[in-house]
């Protein structure tokens, strides 16, 4: 047992749906968030500043004394894991692992696809973890830099015309490539969910990472009796 | 005369416009560049953030003993031009009151726009210093928040339907405004200057904020006589 909080950061506010998540099936939990809102987006900085910036985010936490963090950032998740865990003995849940195997089962065609930023599509982090899950599977990987600033902008509506006209030309390949499985790779995306949708094939399924993350932290501290008091005896996914 | 070189800095390349033109006018000189592609872009940034990166960026050219410095950008020139000031005695000339100079002297029918970042619209940096040339100009200031992202993910051809739509969306109001005037207020407008012209009636004067900054260094440079040994020689507008 352990009443301390999680900690969750992200470069800005998208991780908020890995919150949403946690509430959810951990609805006894305190929770520290941090968004990195100042440096926001760090998709497309080079690997050695994001590694710098996530140490710093995560020290954050951790002076706050949190008992688990979740790295709600796909970008962190796939440049910056083994930096963060070198620095902590803390329990560190990155986004990437855990998306990458709800994808693995989801996928009955094995095809998958990868949505993310330039830095996370760079990285290569979910096609590694895939094909040491299964070689076999296909798989493709397009970067989507403009749908942060266009979330972090406002145009979220599903009937935004400069939010379908960008999902049209990321999505114009991979709907081509006839993926059955799409992952979401970075926790903005889920906001503008609806337009990605709409320019995939009907049932098309749609990996939401700060989802699974939040679902594997929570399995992480059940399994370590890191839960709080309260939070034993909840029901969900977390018993 | 002064043979130390010119610094110039902007959040990321949208300055080097500013630096196309100083090598025009003063192609002896020597410039030395510093770009914050680490963190940009800053025009979503509170102005406290906005301040403590331009200090940081200032600082680094001083490092280099510049003698003088050209601010490239226009939120950094928007919002924190007395701190800079305040921080030393070298010679700083911003974006702003430059182009707005060379706006007023353009406007015919005195009705100007603005397009800049979120920051440099909040800050009514270029209405202030209009107004205070001419109190009965009409101006509009629009935030044009994508166009940088836009840029630096490659929509720069002038044909681009992304570039083209945000233009659209941005530019409808201006053109209704009926402005003869409208003023790149960011360095980074002018690569996408055709796509914006497009959108706004014939014959609108489009001011391009970096090269007015790199005029108004080159008459301060000139004045003080702080040019190089070979630049006091030179032909063009500096002499």
């Amino acid at each position: 047992m352990n009443n301390g909080a999680i900690g969750v950061f992200d470069s800005g506010l998208g991780g908020l749906s890995a919150v949403r998540e946690l509430k959810r099936i951990l609805p006894s939990e305190s929770i520290i968030y941090f968004g990195d809102t100042a440096r926001v987006p760090y998709g497309g900085k080079s690997e050695d500043v994001i590694v710098k910036y996530a140490l710093q985010d995560m020290r954050f936490l951790l002076k706050h004394n949190v008992k688990a963090i979740l790295v709600a950032c796909g970008t962190v998740s796939s440049v910056a894991m083994t930096a963060l865990r070198n620095a902590t003995d803390t329990p560190i849940v990155g986004v990437v692992e855990a998306a990458a195997s709800a994808a693995e089962r989801a996928s009955k065609n094995r095809k998958i696809a990868v949505l993310g930023t330039a830095a996370t599509v760079k990285s290569r982090s979910y096609e590694k973890i895939l094909k040491n899950k299964d070689s076999a599977l296909d798989i493709v990987a397009k970067p989507c830099p403009l749908f942060v600033p266009l979330v972090e902008s406002g145009h979220i509506s599903p009937k935004d015309k400069l939010t379908a006209l960008a999902a049209e030309e990321y999505l114009s390949d991979v709907r081509r490539f006839g993926a059955d499985t799409v992952i979401l790779g970075c926790t903005h995306y889920p906001i503008i969910k609806d337009a990605i949708a709409r320019k995939l094939r009907r049932g098309v399924s749609l990996i939401d990472t700060g989802k699974e993350a939040a679902i594997e932290l929570a399995r992480t501290l059940r399994e370590a009796d890191m839960l709080c008091e309260e939070g034993r005896d909840e029901d969900g996914i977390a018993r």
